[in-house]
C-alpha cells in the first residue's frame, strides 16, 4: 500500500484518488490485454511453424489427387480427402454443401501450328486450351490469323475483317506494375471476354497471350466466358510463342495457323463446398469464415491456386485445436467448390448464409498463392467500411513483425465477396505477388513450387487475425 | 486573382496576406517536390523492370565463373568481368583496389562416415568442409564422437572428456524465429567459434549442424575462425544427417566416425575491391557507396550470396546512366573483395575512405539475398542516428508501394559497417528472409534460384533510396 500513502501525503482528494486508481487499473488492464495478444499470437506462430500439417495436406492434394476441376473425379476425391482431414483434427462439425456446377473437360489435344510461313515453314506453338473453350474438328481447323492488341482494338475492327479468321490477342501483362495482380487485372479481359467478342464478329477461333510475366514458353490456361454463345476454340500461347507469332505477323502477310482442341462441355454435375467448424463458446451464431477454393485447373496440381489457400484455412482450425483455443464465435472453414469456372460454390454458400440465423461477422480468404506474407486487403459495405478499417488498424502493430505490414482497404477475394452485402467484413490474404503468375493456371503450379515456411506463415497469419477478430469483434453504431 | 479578392473582402491585412501567400507557395513547392520524387522513382522502377542488365550479369557470374573464393582464379575472373561491365555502362571511373587476403582451398574430398554402429552399420553422412577447416591424413581420421548442444554446453565439459574426440555440435537454427536471420545469428556461433573452442579442449575434429531451416540433406559451408591455432578438420552436416547422428548418439554408446578432408591453406594472395562511380555534379567529394561482396563460397555459384547484391549495386549506376540522372553527389559502386573469409576488402576500403578528402555520407549494401524486397535497416553513430532515422522516415511513404515497408534502425551489412565510425549513415537492404538459408553457402546457391523480378525490384529500390539520399542529403547540427 505504499502508493496510497505516498498519494495521500501529496494531498490527493479521495475522489481524485479514486479516479487515479480507476485510471491506473484501466491502463493496466489494457496493457495486459495487449501483452496477452502479443504472447498468444507468438504462440500461434511457434505452433504452426513447428507442428502444422498444412504442407503434408498440400502434398496429398497435389501429388495423390492433382488438378481438380469442379465436377471432375479429382474434385470429388479432394472433397472427400479434405473432409476426412477436417474430421480427424477434431472439428465440431464437418459437412458437404451440394453445389451444381458446369463441368468442362480439356481432352487430350491442344495444338497451334503455323502452316505457311515463308520465313520459318511450319512452326509448332506452345499452347493450351482456355477453360470452356470449344473443340475443333478432329483434324483441326486452319485459317488466317489477324493480330489485335486487345478488346478495345477489336471493337474498332469491322466484322468483315474478322469473319472466318483466327484472332490473336497480343496484349500481355505489364511488367512495370509492381504488384503483379494489377498487371493481371489490366490484361485478363482479353482472356475472359476476348474469345466471346471475337466470336460475335465471326472469328472461328482465338489465341491469347498467356497471363504471365515469366519469360518462358509455358502456356497458362484460365476461364473464358461464352455466356449463351456456342463456344469457339480458344487457346492461350506461351510467352515466347506469342512473341514469335507477333513478330511473324508483322513481317509476313497471310499467315495461317492450324488449331486442334478436343475439349468437351459435360453439362451439369454435382460438387460440394466442404465446411467444418469450431463452435463459438459465447456467440455460436456469430460466424467467422476462413476459406480457399478446392477446385483448380487441371494442367498443374492446383498448388498455389488454391491448394495453398485450402490447407491454410484448414490449418487455422487445426492450430486452434492443438492449442486448445476456445473461440467465442464460430470459426468456420469453407473450401469453396468452384472459383475457377462459375463461382457456384460461393453463390451457394452466400445464399445459405443469408437464409440462416447466423450473422457472418467476418470472412477471410487466401486465394493469391502460398508465398511469403505481405498483409491483408479489406472490403465491406460502404456504411461500415470506415469503421471496420479503423477497428482493424489497431491490430497492425501486432501483425507487422510477422511480415504482415498492411491491413488496408482495397478488396478481398472472389468467393467471400458474395458475403459483402450481408454486412460481413471481408479480408483477402495477400502474400507477395512476384512469383504467383509464373505458375498460375499452368503445368508449373505444382507442390515443389510452394515453400513450406511461407505456406505456414500464411496459415499462422490468418489464425492470428481470426484470433483478434474473435476476441474483439466489430462494433458498428 | 479571385483568391486575392476573396481574401481582401474577408479583411486580411497586407502582412497577413503576404504570410498566407508565402505559406501557400511553400506548400506548393513542397508538394511539387514530393510529386516529382514519386514520378522519378516510378520511372526508376519502370526502367529497371524493363531494361536492366542485372539478371544477365548474374547469369555470367554464376554460370561462366561460378563460386569465387577471394584469392582464387575465379575471384580474379569475377573482378575482371565486373570491372569490364561497369566500364561498358559508362561509369566515370573504374578501378581496382588491391586487397591482401588469406586464400584457402577446399580440395576435392569431404567425408564423414559412421564406422561402428550396431544398428546401422557403416553410414555415410552428407557433409562439407567449413571455410578454413584443417585437413585430415589421406585415409582420414577416426575417433569417438561426443555430442554437445552448443558453445555454452561445451564450456561446461572438462577437457578430459573432449580430448582425442570428434565434437558434434547439435544446435540448429530455431524455426520459430520468423526472421531467419535472427535464427542464424542465434546459432552460427557454433560454426564460427565451435571448432576453435573444441580444439582448445583437445578435440581432433568437429561436426556442426548446417545453418539452414530446410529439411533436406544438403550441407552448408561458411567460415570458421581459428585465429592463431592450428586448424583442425571442421565439417558441417546436412540437416537429415545431423538428425540421424544425433539420434544415433542418443541410442548407442561409443559411436565412431571417420572424417576425411583435403583442404589447403594457401597463404596470402592478392585480390581487389572493384570500384566504379558516377561523379557528383555539385558535391563530388560527398560519396554515397552502394555495394555487395564479389567473393562467395565455392560449392555453389554465389548467386544469392552475394552475386545478387553485386549486380544490384552495378544496376544502380546503370539505371542512373540510362535515365540520364546527374547526381549531385558521387554515387560509387564498391564490390568488396572478401566478406566471406576475413573482411579484408571492407577494412581496406574503410581505411582508404578515412584517408581520402571525401566525406562518405551514406552507404547501402545488399548482402541478404536477391529475394523480394521488404525494406532497409539503418545504422549510424549514436550522436547522429536519431536524426538520420528521422530524416529517412520521410521517404517511407514513397517506397512502401514497392514493397519496401520499413526503413528502420537495427543494423546494416558487414562490409559497409566498417564505415560507421566515419559518420556514414548505413543502410542494409532487406529482402524477404524465408528462402535465404535454403541456399546460403550450399551447392544450391545457384542462378536458377534467383527470381528475375525480385532481383530487379531490389536494384530499383536501392536506386530509389540513393536518388532520395542524393537529392536531400543528411543534415546534422
Amino acid at each position: 500500500m505504499k502508493i496510497l500513502n505516498t498519494l495521500s501525503r501529496q494531498g490527493f482528494s479521495p475522489k481524485g484518488l479514486f479516479l487515479f486508481i480507476a485510471f491506473l487499473s484501466l491502463t493496466i488492464t489494457s496493457q495486459a490485454q495487449s501483452d496477452e495478444d502479443i504472447e498468444e499470437i507468438r504462440e500461434i506462430y511457434d505452433n504452426v511453424l513447428t507442428s502444422s500439417s498444412c504442407y503434408d495436406w498440400l502434398h496429398f492434394l497435389c501429388k495423390r489427387i492433382g488438378g481438380r476441376i469442379a465436377g471432375s473425379p479429382e474434385g470429388t476425391a479432394a472433397e472427400r480427402y479434405t473432409a476426412q482431414m477436417l474430421d480427424s483434427i477434431g472439428a465440431d462439425t464437418v459437412w458437404m454443401q451440394e453445389v451444381e456446377v458446369n463441368y468442362w473437360r480439356r481432352g487430350s489435344v491442344a495444338k497451334a501450328k503455323v502452316v505457311n510461313s515463308e520465313l520459318l515453314g511450319n512452326v509448332d506453338l506452345s499452347t493450351v486450351a482456355l477453360g470452356f473453350s470449344g473443340r475443333t474438328p478432329k483434324m483441326g481447323l486452319t485459317a488466317e490469323v489477324i493480330k489485335v492488341w486487345d478488346l478495345n482494338a477489336l471493337e474498332k475492327i469491322p466484322a468483315s475483317e474478322i469473319q472466318g479468321k483466327i484472332v490473336f490477342f497480343d496484349k500481355g501483362m505489364d511488367p512495370t506494375k509492381t504488384n503483379t495482380f494489377h498487371a493481371y487485372g489490366a490484361a485478363v479481359g482479353q482472356r475472359t471476354a476476348g474469345p466471346r467478342s471475337a466470336a460475335e464478329k465471326g472469328a472461328i477461333a482465338t489465341l491469347t497471350r498467356s497471363m504471365t510475366l515469366k519469360q518462358d514458353d509455358i502456356p497458362h490456361s484460365g476461364v473464358t466466358v461464352f455466356q449463351d454463345q456456342t463456344p469457339i476454340p480458344a487457346l492461350a500461347l506461351g510467352m515466347q510463342s506469342a512473341n514469335l507469332l507477333s513478330e511473324l505477323l508483322d513481317s509476313e502477310k497471310g499467315i495461317k495457323i492450324n488449331i486442334q482442341a478436343d475439349c468437351e462441355h459435360m453439362g451439369k454435375q454435382k460438387a460440394h463446398n466442404v465446411i467444418a467448424e469450431i463452435k463459438g463458446s459465447t456467440y455460436p451464431n456469430e460466424v467467422i469464415v476462413v476459406g480457399g477454393h478446392l477446385d483448380s485447373w487441371d494442367i498443374g496440381e492446383g498448388a498455389h491456386d488454391d491448394g495453398a489457400g485450402c490447407v491454410q484455412a484448414m490449418e487455422v482450425l487445426h492450430v486452434f485445436r492443438r492449442m486448445g483455443i476456445r473461440p467465442k464465435r464460430t470459426i468456420r472453414c469453407v473450401l469453396f467448390a468452384n472459383e475457377e469456372n462459375g463461382m457456384f460454390g460461393a453463390t451457394t454458400y452466400a445464399a445459405y448464409a443469408k437464409n440462416s440465423k447466423e450473422k457472418h461477422i467476418a470472412a477471410i480468404e487466401s486465394d493469391a498463392g502460398g508465398h511469403t506474407p505481405r498483409g491483408f486487403r479489406m472490403d465491406a459495405l460502404k456504411e461500415i467500411s470506415k469503421s471496420a478499417f479503423k477497428q482493424a488498424q489497431k491490430w497492425r502493430e501486432i501483425l507487422a513483425p510477422y511480415g504482415l505490414y498492411y491491413l488496408d482497404a482495397g478488396g478481398s477475394a472472389a468467393d467471400i465477396s458474395k458475403l459483402k452485402s450481408q454486412g460481413t467484413v471481408l479480408f483477402g490474404y495477400r502474400p507477395d505477388s512476384q512469383r504467383y503468375f509464373d505458375y498460375h493456371h499452368a503445368e508449373t503450379d505444382v507442390f515443389e513450387n510452394v515453400h513450406k515456411r511461407e505456406l505456414e506463415l500464411g496459415a499462422a497469419g490468418m489464425a492470428a487475425l481470426i484470433y483478434l477478430i474473435d476476441k474483439y469483434g466489430f462494433t458498428f453504431e
